[in-house]
């Protein structure tokens, strides 16, 4: 891990790979810290998000392809074609610990093709390999793990785009394989897929094979602080019980019992059919057709909470991975739909096409407002989707999200900031989550600093959902935690344990501390939250953000959420406080 | 003109309107500087554009309705949807003449209507009467013409929108009707035909019937300056000889010949066929087919200028009146098309939909760009534009302009500046319009300080068009002007003959001083510049806009225009100078 592949794209007579040192400057950054560095320092924060100025950085984590658990997430960057700013995606599955094998702490698309050329590209032990291969054009994510496996088997893992991705969409995805070598796991949200298209590239194939597991400075300590973090995780209800047993849609009847699921493109807090698509009927429906073969289990190598499903049609014939939380409150009670197996489909249509299941799901809803379709018309959700597959003008205006969409269609409730579309949280009736939105560097985004937590989980402390009181200060040490942990190339999951447990904090500290050999303090790893933040926000601030920028759109402010008829009440004023530290 | 008229569109059992006495904070104050100032004061920066908060506000000049040669300009304000800022298009033919007449120093649309019905407004002499009417539903202005002509016969104005502003297109105008009783003069830019369309207004009908020509308060000195006014514009070369001879588009050859004429979408600076569409052919061909009836003509009651005129078709029948220079240019040499049927038949789709002719061809060139069209293809252009009228997905996003069109198909070239399409003049070529461009309060305008007089014409002093030098303190100096010259709701043409004549600038000075008692200075001209300007810059601030969007795309930069070869040389340090002062 102490390389860096860069690849530029617009070199002449084609794509040219050069392997270097990773620089002093970006030494001690994994995951998000270090694509948000790279792209701080590199990218000029005015250039066009498609344009060759722009760089799409891959980075695993500080400790994928190690032993430690959960250390798979991979991290993607750039300058976001949806929001503008800085952006970092990050998604589990395969790569992370084979590229960490492979010993790459990035790989950097740079540049821009000289012609619509579409290459491949391939990574193994001492090998990079970039071919032209204009017969993926158009594929989904699916028929590339198909092709892909029928030359290098199912034992590798792959970083693609759908065709969203090829088409420069903002709402497209990057899609990495995860254990079974589907396409399941997606970097989805600013329409990082779209820079991969921009660049290009169809598919990274990552090949670990011959590569071995990467060894800690201190291999005794190093066990022993895995096994520490390991309880730590079983121990905590979050991790230990409620994600494993019904994944992440475990929350649906949670959040809309807290009267804070987002239902109907944001017009009330409860959806009333929400039993039929709760994480409880998920995993019932999910048992019943699948058997044994419904089971959760991880998304990558070295998972312990294994929060992922299999979700097999009526005729038990795999549908797709077991939607998240958030996808199904996207095409669920955010379009007024009540059908599993319709959300299913249009979970695996996304996973297909390369696109982030929040943003599509949003805009979808939008769509519905302004007309287009009719809220709770599931085939009609499912059509719209093809569109954006097939590209036509309506599937273009959809894959560009709903800022674009509320835009082509004038619609005035169009629930983003930045551009980016809220996930599944309201934030009137949690307002922690509507800071995090508001004020995040990457546009609304609730994995940035996950008030709802605290808000409603009661982890990490207690603070109403419902009054503006501690909110900002809530927020604010959670985008710091939260930054320090993506930077660590962890599943952000471990958060719930690490903030109620004490010993579940120091054993990770002690996890990274015993792989590199480094003497890091709870301190140090606040100072990194920090320093990756600011070093956004700077980004952000060079290409025109300003604090205007940091606001929920009017309508939260204006329109009270039943059932609790409250509206968001964070002040601006206060919205400005939480990067002062 | 001491009155305004609110009509608050959302009230209860229906929209209500108020006459009030011009407010002091407004006292002084017409066209731009009415609406900025109102917009200004009365628009929280932060709103949604076709939301309830926002206000259209529709002012006629401090003369406007006088003997006062020129006085007919009328400013419609706004928070702008196509940009987010602040915005103000003006526009000629009769409305404002006849506002002046009836009293109103401005109409002012305010709140939102509470279900989607259409409404018509007539204002006459101590007359306000809103109607509900949705058989105007889907009209197009001509069709609203002939409707409201059968109603109230041809010597009344309207103030319209086309079916773009029903459905809220970023690109849609307000459309006034000219001598004629045709919609052909229209406040194109920004997107305030969607805020009329968000009112649920149609059109209104201003009879001034009953009222007679404004009274100066001293009416011999009055008299007096104006004559020295209209000797002045008759004796200057632009506003006495080439205006009148051939209308605006007889700039085609001067900036073509320049190698300032944006061609293929900003690829080059010169375009091949250029004088198929120059305006000398466009004479030629009208005086042929038209014979006595294409003499030029005003656009206004007033005017001494007279740089508008009469397209017909191949059979001579009316098409369109003359198509101005912009818009030649924008569906001309923008798109490659070089046939001037063609082009007037754009002119009238556009005139009829209510769109921006400038934001809609650089659409179109966009569209183009990205593969939707091939360039030169007139036919294509036709058919585009119905698409926009029509309302299909494809038409929806061209009506929503350039950035979006752009945004939609992943078109990294995209001539725009905070989100308003870039008009007829290359910036690379003429670069001191690439400093107004990048800096005005507005996105990309010409008008709002027209360089390309110094930089081309020899107007006003002489500035290389093709360094950086100089550019930033002349379009200083014209931003302030023109800002002052659009707050008297004067033509803004007349700046060629007060720039090369003191004399001239001092009648207008007298004229307005004799009109209303006052004694402004030359000073007093240039604080009131300023004060517009300061005002719009502020709102713009608040709205979340930066330096960091003062800028041009970073191709302009990049890419070489040919024939000379240059890229835009003038530094961001530079362009941050612009409102020094």
């Amino acid at each position: 891990m102490d390389k860096i592949l860069r690849i530029q794209m617009g070199a002449e007579g084609g794509p040219k790979a050069k392997v270097e040192p990773l620089p002093a400057a970006y030494a001690g950054l994994g995951g998000r810290g270090l694509t948000s560095a790279i792209v701080a320092h590199e990218v000029p924060p005015s250039c066009h998000p498609l344009g060759e100025d722009n760089k799409l950085v891959i980075a695993p984590g500080l400790l994928s392809g190690s032993a430690a658990a959960m250390s798979g997430r991979l991290s993607v960057g750039c300058k976001s074609p949806l929001t503008g700013g800085i952006k970092e995606a990050n998604a589990g599955g395969m790569p992370a610990q084979m590229l960490g094998r492979l010993g790459f702490a990035a790989v950097v698309l740079e540049g821009k093709p000289r012609d619509d050329t579409l290459y491949r590209i391939y990574l193994g032990k001492d090998k990079v390999e970039i071919r032209p291969d204009n017969r993926l054009r158009g594929l989904g994510n699916y028929a590339v793990a198909e092709t892909m496996k029928a030359e290098y088997g199912d034992k590798v893992s792959l970083i693609s785009i759908g065709p969203a991705g090829e088409m420069k969409m903002a709402a497209a995805s990057v899609a990495c394989t995860d254990m079974e070598f589907r396409p399941t796991r997606h970097a989805g949200r600013g329409g990082v897929g779209a820079v991969m298209g921009s660049k290009g590239v169809k598919v990274i194939v990552v090949d670990d094979t011959g590569c071995g597991v990467r060894r800690p400075q201190d291999p005794e300590a190093f066990k022993e602080a895995n096994k520490k973090f390991v309880e730590g995780l079983r121990k905590h209800a979050v991790t230990g019980q409620g994600l494993p047993a019904y994944g992440t849609n475990v929350l649906t009847n949670v959040i809309n019992e807290a009267g804070a699921y987002p239902t109907k493109n944001f017009m009330w807090g409860r959806f009333a059919n929400c039993n039929k698509i709760s994480g409880e009927t998920q995993a019932e429906t999910e048992n019943a057709r699948g058997g044994e073969g419904s089971a959760t289990h991880g998304c990558h190598r070295g998972c312990v909470i294994r929060c992922s499903g299999t979700y097999y049609d009526k005729d038990g014939a795999y549908l797709t991975k077991q939607p998240e939380y958030e996808t199904v409150w996207a095409f669920g009670g955010n379009c007024a739909i009540d059908d599993l197996d319709a959300i299913a489909t249009l979970d695996r249509l996304c996973d297909d096409f390369g696109l982030d299941t929040i943003e599509t799901g949003a805009t979808v809803a939008v769509a519905m407002e302004a007309g287009v379709a009719a809220f709770g018309d599931a085939q009609a959700a499912i059509r719209l989707v093809k569109e954006i597959g097939a590209g036509t003008p309506l599937g273009r205006i959809l894959g560009n999200g709903a800022a674009v969409t509320g835009r082509v269609y004038g619609v005035e409730r169009v629930p983003v900031v930045k551009g980016q579309a809220m996930p599944a949280y309201d934030p009137r009736g949690v307002q922690g989550i509507g800071v995090t939105y508001a004020t995040s560097t990457m546009g609304a985004d609730h994995t940035a600093g996950y008030a709802v937590a605290t808000n409603i989980l009661g982890v990490g402390g207690n603070v109403n959902p419902l009054q503006p009181e501690g909110q900002v200060d809530l927020s604010r040490n959670l985008q710091i935690a939260t930054a320090a942990i993506d930077a660590t190339g962890m599943c952000l999951f471990i958060a719930f344990a690490i903030m109620d447990q004490p010993e579940t904090f120091q054993a990770l500290v002690n996890l990274i501390n015993t792989f590199h050999g480094l003497k890091l303090t709870a301190d140090d790893v606040t100072a990194l939250g920090k320093k990756v933040l600011s070093l956004e926000r700077e980004f952000n601030r060079k290409a025109g953000f300003t604090q205007a920028m940091d606001r929920l759109p009017d309508f939260f402010r204006k329109e009270k959420l039943p059932p609790h008829n409250v509206v968001f009440q964070v002040k601006d004023e206060e919205l400005d406080r939480v990067f002062n530290w």
